[in-house]
């Protein structure tokens, strides 16, 4: 069974690396695993990256081995007993999940064998159809857009509010969305504020957090959602 | 010889299209210039964009020809007196320059034919050598982030200051535009603030309009410069 927790950011304000979501990690890897494959590629530094995500998860109960410290990546990958993606820029993550051939592997795993796959930010946006809909500054080009398509839709991670204040003319992230919709073809698109997250277990999707969400529909008008909503209608391919 | 006008933004804040820089139009373009052509790919509704286009283009003296209204788009390039290319998304823009193969043809008239060239926003970003630092959502996958290549570096259009009171965790603009650096053989990034532009005659470049730019170097700290600079060492390939 697919299991999934997608989450919106790494990082609330004004807490910790994960601390707003540790409850939710907790009961996602349950005790059943042991050690978490993480996967640093986002970020720059990967050792450093690496040492702060050991040193949260050892504090909730797991073990971590970085996959940028395994001999071989899709090894690593065919081996773990789940899988957590971290933030950092969708780009470089997803070349280089690319460049090191995981894309299917990941997706092999998670869909096929139901090892579990946790995403923030980056992580969460690799784990969708496409990257078509990242907040992040393009600084390497990838092979494709397309993505692991754990899910049959596009997230926004870190999704923002307009701000009614700001004089800033540069678009807002909700005109951002919508040019995306002018796309023929384009799927939904799930805003996740800072603060949420998405659980899926099998064919059922479940809003977390603290924070609503904003779903975008091609030609329809978006729709709010609170934490608790189920969501199970977005994994129908047919959206 | 060479000249381009590249502006930070089409609409400044409380006030309309273009109308922060139509000076500098005018003295852009001059007398000389009769017909410019225009290119809106970059929105979704060309007619419409054309319209607003040619709207003020025609208050200032100058007769518009949108290339989306053109039979050939090459050989609408091969005969432009100026070319003017508009905001919007960059990936969209950049995708539709190269299906109508008019990223060459347009580098050749500019840069061989000394053609004024005048991009806002996205079409700015066109101008570097890549959209690697556009601010844009990758909406559509072009099949390159290599521009059109008039001058030798990259420009952040839009470029926004760090908010300090912001509770948002997404990446600030100076972070992203560091993550670019920090991958090998980046060029220079010129972060235009909203207000300011470049023009570029020959091997001259200049800072104009009402604003700071800052300057975003590998491994160096940045640096900025007030309306009026000369920037002539950014057109030095070896930066
Ligand atoms: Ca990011
Ligand atoms: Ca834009």
């Amino acid at each position: 069974m697919r299991r999934l927790l997608l989450v919106s950011n790494s990082t609330l304000y004004g807490s910790g690396y994960l601390d707003h979501c540790e409850e939710n990690i907790r009961s996602f890897f349950s005790r059943d695993v042991k050690r978490v494959l993480f996967v640093p590629y986002a970020l720059h530094d990967r050792d450093e990256y690496a040492k702060i995500a050991r040193n949260k998860f050892q504090s909730l109960g797991y073990e971590v081995d970085s996959i940028h410290e395994a001999a071989d990546p899709v090894e690593a990958v065919r081996k773990a007993e789940a899988i957590f993606i971290g933030g950092g820029n969708t780009f470089r993550l997803l070349k280089c999940l690319y460049d090191n051939k995981l894309v299917t592997e990941i997706r092999k795993r998670v869909l096929e064998e139901g090892v579990p796959y946790m995403g923030s930010s980056a992580g969460t946006n690799v784990a969708t159809i496409s990257i078509n809909t990242t907040n992040d500054m393009p600084i390497v080009f990838p092979p494709s857009f397309s993505a692991i398509g754990l899910v049959p839709f596009n997230i926004n991670p870190h999704y923002l509010d307009t701000d009614p204040n700001s004089r800033h003319m540069g678009e807002t992230r909700e005109q951002r969305i919508t040019q995306f919709h002018e796309e023929p073809g384009t799927p939904c698109v799930l805003g996740l504020r800072e603060g949420c997250m998405l659980l899926v277990e099998g064919d059922k999707a479940t809003l977390l957090g603290t924070t609503k969400a904003r779903l975008f529909m091609r030609g329809q008008p978006s729709v709010e959602y609170s934490p608790g909503s189920d969501l199970s209608f977005l994994l129908t391919a047919a959206q």
